[in-house]
């Protein structure tokens, strides 16, 4: 029912929306509805190895793996140096997707209170189905129509923003072990005017949103990466708040760390630009048969110790998609990741403890991660002395002071039943590590409002935080 | 006499420290020290085929120009497509040189006026001998001792931040047609403590600095970079200003536009994220000798049209340097280029125009440029539709309207003789172009607190803006 630009459909969307417009859901049924719409949307996809992919090949004089039309992505083998890294040398795949797509969401006052409306979507990596989509997730060559299906709703409300109220709009990073430099634009956009609701979208409140993130595999990686650049503060129009509808700005303020904080914003600046002078990471082009650490027989890319990621071949068959069959590569984890924050309270104002992380894949050297970020097992036999920093302690954790901890999806689009456990853990002891820092929402959020600082993991968390504000014991 | 470092005469120096600290220049006596330096302190320069220099090669396998250790630069060839430019395709040689230097002022109040230590420095490239540089201007190389040469004085307030006040540190990109990638570490430490000041170096007010870039090639590049990135606002300590003694923090605000502004800060950032994500940059390397465009003969890289720059080899033999004698290449630029802003007063708040300009060696796509940035005569015979957009405005401007214009150096240490005027023009007319945003001091200097938002030429030409912040008629 993609049908938002069809001339001949629109009147007839239109004559519905108002109604709909105000047919917001409780959270129960908003779930039923999920759970009928995924009898019409879902994707069927079988494992084949990568020489069966009809629409990729490899490419003899690079070594990658390319979409025949030249677009999408590729996959590349590349030869990475981090000096001074725990493993300052190897070689490893990387997925490469040069165009800048949006993340958009679209947010609306109703009834006074502010709503986000959210796509049910299916993906052919999704653990779990649908999974909750911003309201606008493409790619340039969605929308420049490479695939040659309909037109994505809601995209001229991201594409002609004079209109409308621009809440954020900023590149960010994604992950920086599986993609080279990518970057997709994370829109939020409010609209004051009628909007038509199309089938598979719905009004949520950010308190519906939060409750969604403590339930596994519901929210998609884009929700949670756009909703992380939502000010607490609207930059535009100091005053109002978005989405803590039920909190004065004095609760949010305080909880937020809004003026506060154990560092100032320039001193944490300074501390980034020193970890990003220090760090010379290279990273040259390797074909992926060339590669030493990884086997690439035609059907499958893997590491000779069977951790980190496999590329897999997957052919797709999708009802409730613009296009019904297609067939691509992906990645696919081996283990579950792990990502986690220490929290803490500085003279009353949370803290969160986020660590500068290079990574190969990242725009600019090092962006700031969670406290943990790591896919355990593959410590498993590590000596103490080479286990990441604060890992132990987060898997030590007293159970009651673990604040949060769901495991949520990486993009269903290239990774495939990929996930990450996500968790919180509420400390008292004020660690001290020279590649760590202790930060309040408020200035993470900050730095948020520009690209490169923040990434995709500690985006997700920071997500799954400010869901506690909405919770009496997370905000409190 | 660059004994800083050394113990056995440290105690001397520290003893004449204060004495020195207190004998504040006036800026007649300062010019005069300056002429009196320059006998004892310059470079003699004499051009020699590339063939000619005895430490760098051109590597058969890149077609690169290197030095014989690796290390300091290197010059490429590069192809370069920026769609939907005004020439979108094209081949030129290009500055890598990647690791990160750091250009530092140390600042300090002296008899409650924030003073500078500046450095007389003379540079190969000079075109007018010794120039006022930063504190310290150091490449990772310079102070890591490829040159074998003595300690760098002061590097250490800027390896040690915890004992100082970190006023701003930030990298930000250099020439983005002349250098891939080159970031430099604008560094702005305050102290409290006594400061040796060794031979050659000066305490100087902003006001003195700023009278010194109303005189030609006086400041030198890296000085007026660093200056732009001094907030006008101090952003750790809010309420002192940081070297407009004399003004009341109104006035400063009213001339710099806090809180003011034609647009928002957020949709400023919107609009920097829209020119990001619609053009891609593609630079591919390209051997020197392979380029179409350009003539690379053994003993210059020239352009087949004589314009743009040449590619020259240098013998330097300096005195008052760290090495006696070295040789290596510089670009030369044809014709003098030249920067200008049109600035104007919307309700009373000052406003420059700037253009998102999309350049081959800037980090991210493109960076925020004066509202003219060329070299004049490439253009002399351009039909109008190809011409820089203003250009001719600012050519055509009333001598009246014309608040600043002086000719500044570019940095001497890889260019030859590289100068480009500086012009700051008044209008009344709010010119309106997709490409271009009226933005105020004040928030072209918050954006400064980040990397890649300001380019060089942006900074240079802000620096003048700033100077003019200190005379009646700027700041009325």
């Amino acid at each position: 029912m993609r049908t938002l630009d069809n001339p001949n459909t629109s009147d007839r969307l239109a004559r519905s929306a108002l109604a709909r417009d105000e047919a917001v859901l409780d959270l129960d049924s908003y779930l039923a509805a999920r759970a009928e719409a995924a009898t019409s949307m879902y994707t069927n996809v079988e494992r084949v190895p990568l020489s069966a992919l009809s629409d990729w090949y490899t490419d003899d004089a690079t070594g990658s793996i390319r979409h025949v039309s030249g677009k999408f992505f590729s996959i590349h083998g590349v030869d990475v140096r981090i000096p001074n890294a725990l493993v300052p040398h190897w070689d490893q795949p990387i997925i490469l997707q040069p165009e800048v797509g949006i993340l958009g969401i679209l947010v609306k006052e109703i009834n006074g209170v502010l709503h986000c409306l959210m796509q049910l979507k299916a993906e052919p990596g999704n653990y779990s189905g649908i999974q909750i989509s911003p309201t606008v997730q493409a790619t340039r060559s969605n929308y420049t129509r490479v695939h040659g299906g309909n037109a994505i709703p809601y995209l001229r409300y991201f594409m002609d923003r004079a209109r409308h109220r621009v809440v954020a709009d900023v590149r960010q990073s994604e992950q920086g072990s599986w993609f080279l430099r990518k970057r997709n634009r994370n829109m939020v956009i409010e609209v004051t005017e009628d909007v038509e609701v199309v089938d598979g979208f719905h009004w949520l409140t950010i308190a519906q949103v939060n409750d969604l993130l403590g339930m596994d595999d519901m929210i998609n990686m884009d929700t949670r990466s756009v909703l992380s650049c939502l000010p607490f503060i609207d930059m535009n129009a100091p005053g109002p708040l978005l989405g803590y509808d039920g909190f004065t700005r004095s609760q949010i303020s305080s909880w937020t760390g809004e003026g506060a904080g154990l560092h100032s914003i320039g001193d944490l600046l300074s501390w980034i630009t020193e970890q990003r002078a220090a760090t010379e990471v290279t990273v040259e082009p390797m074909p992926l048969h060339r590669m030493t650490e990884w086997r690439y027989d035609g059907d499958v890319v893997s590491h000779l110790s069977a951790r980190f990621f496999d590329v897999i071949g997957l052919l797709v068959e999708a009802r409730g998609r613009e296009v019904g069959r297609w067939n691509q590569p992906m990645l696919a984890a081996r283990g579950i990741g792990l990502v986690a924050f220490l929290v803490t309270r500085v003279e009353g104002v949370l803290h969160v403890l986020v660590h500068a992380k290079a990574e190969p894949g990242i725009f600019d050297v090092a962006e700031l991660a969670p406290t943990v970020q790591c896919v355990p097992e593959n410590h498993a036999d590590s000596p103490p002395a080479s286990r990441p920093p604060f890992l132990d302690v987060v898997l030590a954790a007293d159970p009651g002071r673990i604040k949060f901890d769901t495991i949520q999806s990486e993009e269903g689009g290239r990774f495939f039943h990929t996930r990450t456990r996500h968790v919180i853990v509420e400390t008292d002891e004020l660690h001290d590590h020279p590649d760590f820092r202790w930060m309040t929402p408020h200035q993470l959020t900050t730095l948020l409002q520009h690209s490169h600082y923040v990434n995709i993991q500690c985006r997700s968390l920071l997500a799954c935080l400010r869901a506690l504000a909405s919770s009496t014991e997370g905000g409190a």
